[in-house]
């Protein structure tokens, strides 16, 4: 990552509503207010860190509008509304950079089915595959090695990284980021056990992934065994995580690495689910409801709760229970002893 | 996916034992019970469902023999010995469109070495990679993207999706499936610790994939480290799973997603593992043993066991247990009581 | 894997301290004891499989210099420092053949930027693309279907398997092993939930992976939000695991398969994560300290440390709970009967 701005530069993109002290620095990276040294830009994402900013050698610092600290000599300090939001648009700037938009066309060495329909203005990368009668929607980019599969339909503003894989009939829709590796519609896991082997059920359905989606690394969304497997607007799931076929995730939900739901579950609107959670099958979780890392739900969740544990349990009671467990060794010591007690009470009084 | 089936079609396929009623109407859908609409076939796939029978505005319902409510007007009842396996049927049927057969032959843009063996039946698609001695059986269907190393054998009839990798001297049977992005002969994890390094155990052994066996999207199957690692026929693995090297899994097991194995652990045939278990590793799971989702089985279990939790337990002792936890606020509370009533009844006594 | 060593050659690679008996037999393949027959190697890897050697038909076995038992017919026992090291010598040389060192150059089906720097002594196998600025050094293997992104750069005498992708501006060092489908510099998971919804925070930094690093199958390493993700020299990663952005892994780690590390988390060197374990974010977990398999960290673990459990606790207090927890049932019924009989002795006393 090449970086050069001015102090200048980045009052233009940042905004703030005031300044205090200057700096000749040019800024060449980003740095937590701790290990930032000249020609750094740094922020305080959190006041846990409000004691830091004295000591920084940053050359910029973003902080919010109450900070009344003065810099050091050749330290600009930028008072924001939200540092964090702030220091994200210098980022969107350095991302523009970092991925500088590609011209369009086709490279010579995809390979692309005759009735494909590629929109003019995407971009297809080196080593792609599309297949008979899909789409792919404008200024769309498959960067290199992605395969599109029979009529699946991707939409306008997709970015699909490399090795990612849309099967045959999945829909993607408008501004869907597809980090590389990425698996939509893989055959759900259905079998029907007959006469002591597992019978395959045909996973005929797909999958719908909505506007402004964006898929972690080697995630996978299984097609649905008819109809629909489905991911809502605006959702964003980790790496490695795992959707089951016709699953239905509402909007806005984030789902943590290595998370698993499993299928014909719905997540409504809103659901958070921390790393390593998993979710049974033909359950609904409510909307806006959060489960814990590693929370195993093995039963509906109610709109707003907040679960964790295996089985999940609500927060507080699994925060009890936990804090008594670890009692647990002094509490059979303090039954012990009420044991004796009574047992010489009972002799004496005998 | 594009459904047109007349009632006589469904009729065709299903085989039904009775029909009930008449429908004029095409299918073009599936759908459950509850959602179907006119044009849709359902099913009535559990006795939990019954009541939606009646509301239903499917125009065909696959339905059990003894089954007795009327059809509405326009309404077909097929009554069948199954109706998830017609309905499998019908999907089956389905299938067939969703994925038509290839043609067999190799893709110009596919890289395949010099003296591989690749049947005249079979198709290579764009973009694959074979490499030097390498096997590729009658009717096989490489997809795209898809690598299969040096002197790998791939049976007949099987399916490996796109971005699949099967790595040097790895055997796979018949009518295998290997959703996108399985990796098959990635090295086992083994190091010997010497001088303050971990210095790699060579993995020089492969993995022996049995007929019939389907593996999910971005599992992972290492080599051994000598010797084979290998899955049984009939087995079907869920997506992102992990299976370590020497690790032996028997006939007709079920691995649900995210389910990791350690090395030279052995599942004996029937075993089933829920979503997110792990096996640790030098452990024998018995014939037909269950275990619940996220379970960690960290010694052997006997055949026909049903284990859960970590580590894992015998089911009825482990829900026991979960329950006797949330009595522990109050079992504290008790164990106070008694201490202060002893306390009392000594005072008194004294 | 064909295998063909003589009595001889075994002396050559093991170097044995002694030597006891004598074979005709070459040596086919490799087995455990228990298994092995004539034409097979074998070793004595852990004293508790010693009493198997007397009845094990392998043809030569490497064994501890104190082992005092004589060979049977036509078997030789070779005596060497470390049975288990001597074989990893046997299997190093299998693996020689296993993977033969390509011939350098870059196939013509592989699609590389008129201005990346290859070094003349790299293998760039068929279908890899590198894009602009990125560099591959010397004797580096880029097998197929790889994927390095722009200004990305590879180490010497890397090996880098079927279908990884080093996405842009990352940086891998030298003798790295990135195993099928490894993703490196994904983007981070990192949102800002403005106005009902979230809105990406640009991932600008990137990943830098040490010397001697191995990644196993479908791992994913994310870029940092700024600067860098990194991976210290000699850590050993196995398959499916998650790194999330701005972690620091230090030197010599273990992160066994399906870890999850959350962001911003910081391992010392000397690590060791069992298998599923997972880590919060913003963490420090000292030198030397291990998890067990499923261990869920939620807070600093000291250096040295051993945690077991979720949430991890130390091992010997997480031990002690299991067992006491399996006695709950039971201290359940004592307290019952503590209570019945206060309740008595208070009637018999009022």
């Amino acid at each position: 990552m090449q970086v050069s701005f001015t102090a200048a530069d980045i009052i233009d993109i940042t905004r703030p509503k005031a300044v205090r002290g200057a700096t000749t620095e040019t800024i060449r990276g980003l740095a937590a207010l701790s290990v930032a040294t000249a020609g750094d830009l740094s922020f305080l994402g959190s006041t846990k860190y409000k004691t830091q900013v004295a000591a920084t050698r940053a050359s910029i610092v973003l902080l919010p509008p109450d900070f009344t600290r003065e810099p050091g000599s050749n330290q600009l300090f930028l008072l924001v509304d939200n540092p964090s939001v702030a220091l994200a648009r210098v980022c969107a700037r350095i991302e523009q950079a970092l991925w500088p938009k590609p011209a369009p066309g086709i490279h010579p060495s995809a390979s692309i089915a005759a009735d494909a329909k590629i929109a003019a203005t995407a971009t297809i990368g080196p080593l792609c595959v599309v297949e008979s009668g899909a789409v792919v929607g404008e200024r769309t980019h498959l960067q290199a090695l992605v395969f599109v599969g029979r009529t699946a339909v991707i939409g306008d503003d997709c970015w699909l990284m490399p090795g990612v894989v849309v099967a045959a009939e999945c829909e993607v829709g408008q501004r869907v980021r597809l980090q590389p590796g990425v698996v939509i519609g893989s055959d759900g896991f259905g079998y029907e056990f007959v006469s002591g082997r597992h019978e395959k059920v045909p996973q005929v359905g797909n999958v719908v992934v909505g506007d402004d989606v964006e898929i972690g690394a080697n995630s996978t969304i299984d097609r649905a065994r008819f109809s629909r497997t489905s991911i809502g607007e605006g959702t964003k799931i980790d790496n490695l995580v795992q959707v089951a076929h016709n699953v239905v995730i509402g909007r806005h939900c984030l789902l943590c690495s290595q998370v698993g739901i499993s299928g014909s579950t719905t997540l409504e609107d809103y659901v958070v689910l921390g790393g390593q959670a998993g979710v049974a099958g033909h359950l609904t979780v409510g909307k806006g409801a959060k489960a814990g890392g590693k929370a195993g739900i093995t039963t509906d969740v109610a709109a707003g709760g907040f679960v964790i544990g295996m089985p999940a349990m609500p927060y507080l009671l699994e925060r009890r229970i936990v804090v008594l467990q670890q009692r647990l060794p002094d509490l059979f010591k303090r039954v012990d002893a009420l044991e004796a007690q009574l047992r010489d009470t009972e002799k004496t009084s005998s």
